[in-house]
């Protein structure tokens, strides 16, 4: 493989997470590393707000701005949501009318800026922009390594054991469910509490939720994944069942849980609450949950929606998962150096106790707009749980606390003026 | 004042917090020195969700619990919700009907087990427990010293500079506002998010979201407290001054705010949701906002309810907060054994810059069942923020933090068998 010399170029894409900004400062501590060196790359800039930024050309020379201030570096790994901005831009398909005038656009920017490595950091979208780049560069013989670096709080992706940015989500939701599992006991009054976890389509996080499971011993009475469809009928059973046993009851949903007809329960058709002019109202599926609840059972109940800290909490991360955050980044540089283009980083379980991993890659036409679902040897036979094989899956992806530094009260957080 | 010899009881009530725990911890801790030096407390017992449970005998012997575990202490500061079991129960006021049938057979309790030292740790309702016990004490001439212990997340007792908990809550507060604040800048298309704070009567948590300013210079461009009347046409002019100056528009509003009527934002009769029934919905004060804005600007817009994670967020506490709620139990047991009763603990503010306080009491009578605004000098004029001043006064207090230890990812909790 001949080196490829030139400079290089960063962007994040797609919904933030506490990690993101570790593999962007693995990338950034790669590309110095080899900028010191004196190796293939030269310079290493950041597009703003991902591929819609990079065609206003709105660009960071971020190679002179962490150079200068290499404990930043640390500050910007723990610093959460997208430091470079984001987009949810899709590229153009291929041989669509409108492909050239982009793509085009694009490639011409990245050529003044003699753009010979390109990693992009995102989740299944962002893949398919990689896919389309790398795509665009083999049609015009415009020598780059693209490579996908990949990230979602989702774990949604194929061709990884999972993906940097869910292990601190998922210690994010099942610390703070051992916490509402702590508050929710201290009364004897019958209550309900629902908890509603990110996920449309797949369940991983709301999952994640039982880790007590294998540690204290406490953990949610009833689960609900997006993997199986969801009956009020069967639930209503597991709750009257679940409330014979204590009085407070914890359940864990997905965003994403519908019926067998494909109706999704935060939809509300069963609360049958309606707007102004009739239409229905969509207050969430832990709070459609809430209103039947109410409806049936009567007693006390309230819904609790995880909402955005669950991706930007970046006070409590996964050691674990920053760490492999981080390394994904450099391994990114490291692997288009020597050659590798069109393909996403990968992480790839070696062995589970004790937990030890290795950074793979794999051809990114093969990964792009496929989603990895919770598989049935994780979910119980009724469909409102999880099997301890799904824990001792997730539980490594946990371990370990890192903080960010504190002044004053607050985290000093990395942010790009 | 002559010794009192005899036992302690000790109990939780009203709403839980990340710190009512380390106040409980105080209290054994002083008690146990007590017991350990052959001072006046013979034994240290817990009633299991307060007066509630104590009506029912369920009582513990936290003594030997902990006498035998002394780490164990540390854990139990660091464990958010009411470790002993909470309770609402409200005693019958004085000359009722049913005082007698209640409050005699509590004290034939409190004479069971010679209790001569009682602590009650809560919020307002928990005051008016201590007061009503104090008094009937004296109606029947029972020799016993009753101390009430503060804790509230909401900062509304008058007699102290502010309550043992709020700091913990306002920091989880200033702190999941920064992320969010970093979260929602990542995009470029215009956008508002609405940040629900708790707080029916009072904004202090709320004003806590605007820390920022003093540390990190990031801020929600908007607040509003239930101290001043609330007005939506005034907001959407508010709002579309925000949007002028940048797209990512960050709305911090505590969940009782109302319009000028006394109609709670929260009811929703702006923006008109029914439930099946034609019922008014009560969606909440962020979603109702949400829906508001939606109608008229058609903007992004999204709601964010902190809901209970603010008062039970073990995993990120002040230490200002912990120190001073372990203090405060620990000098209710040196205050009751030298004498004080009918008393509640207070946190006296010596200084600011740097910051000191000390512990103090006040005559519980004066104390229950009065609320503690917001200043108006905490406000700005046009009641959509809050000042310098009220910043300056807030920032000491989320001052610091404390971690609990972990084990395979989790915290590790006190948790009573």
């Amino acid at each position: 493989m001949k080196i490829l010399h030139g400079n290089a170029i960063v962007g994040q894409s797609g919904g933030p997470t506490a990690a993101i900004n570790a593999t962007l400062a693995g990338v950034i501590r790669g590309a110095l590393d080899e900028i010191a060196a004196g190796g293939a790359i030269a310079r290493l800039y950041g597009m703003r707000n991902g591929v819609d930024g990079l065609l206003r050309e709105e660009i960071v020379e971020l190679d002179a701005l962490f150079a200068e201030d290499p404990a930043a570096l640390d500050r910007l790994a723990l610093t959460p949501a997208a430091a470079l901005g984001s987009c949810r831009r899709k590229l153009p398909a291929a041989d669509t009318e409108n492909e050239a005038e982009v793509m085009d656009k694009l490639f011409a920017i990245l050529e003044k800026y003699d753009v010979r490595y390109f990693f992009y950091i995102g989740g299944n979208d962002s893949m398919d922009t990689v896919a389309k780049i790398s795509a665009y560069a083999e049609k015009k013989n415009y020598p780059i390594r693209v490579v996908g670096v990949p990230k979602t709080i989702d774990n949604d992706l194929i061709g990884t054991d999972h993906t940097p940015g869910f292990g601190s989500a998922a210690k994010y939701i099942a610390v703070t469910v051992q916490e509402i599992l702590r508050d929710t006991a201290v009364y004897t009054v019958p209550a309900v509490t629902i908890v509603e976890i990110m996920g449309r389509d797949a369940g991983w996080l709301t999952a994640s939720s039982a880790l007590g499971r294998l540690v204290t011993g406490f953990e949610p009475d009833l689960i609900y994944l997006p993997e199986r469809a969801f009956s009020y009928e069967e639930f209503y059973a597991d709750l009257k069942e679940a409330l014979s046993r204590h009085p407070n009851v914890v359940v864990a949903v997905s965003e994403g849980i519908h019926l067998a007809d494909g109706t999704f329960v935060g939809e509300g058709t069963q609360s049958g609450a309606v707007d102004a002019f009739g239409h229905r109202y969509l207050a969430g599926t832990g709070k459609a949950l809430e209103l039947a609840i109410k409806a049936e059972f009567g007693c006390k109940v309230r819904s609790i929606e995880l909402n955005l800290p669950q991706r930007c909490a970046g006070h409590l991360v996964s050691a674990t998962d920053i760490e492999e955050s981080l390394e994904v980044g450099r391994s990114a540089v490291a692997a288009a150096v020597s050659g590798v283009s069109r393909e996403m980083m990968t992480i790839q379980r070696v062995s589970t106790e004790p937990y030890a991993f290795t950074i793979g890659h794999e051809d990114i036409f093969e990964i792009a707009n496929q989603t990895k679902y919770v598989p049935d040897e994780f979910i119980n036979e009724r469909g409102n749980h999880v099997t301890d094989r799904c824990l001792i899956y997730l539980l490594p992806l946990i371990k370990g606390e890192l903080y960010p530094a504190y002044a004053d009260g607050l985290p000093c957080h990395w942010i790009l003026k």
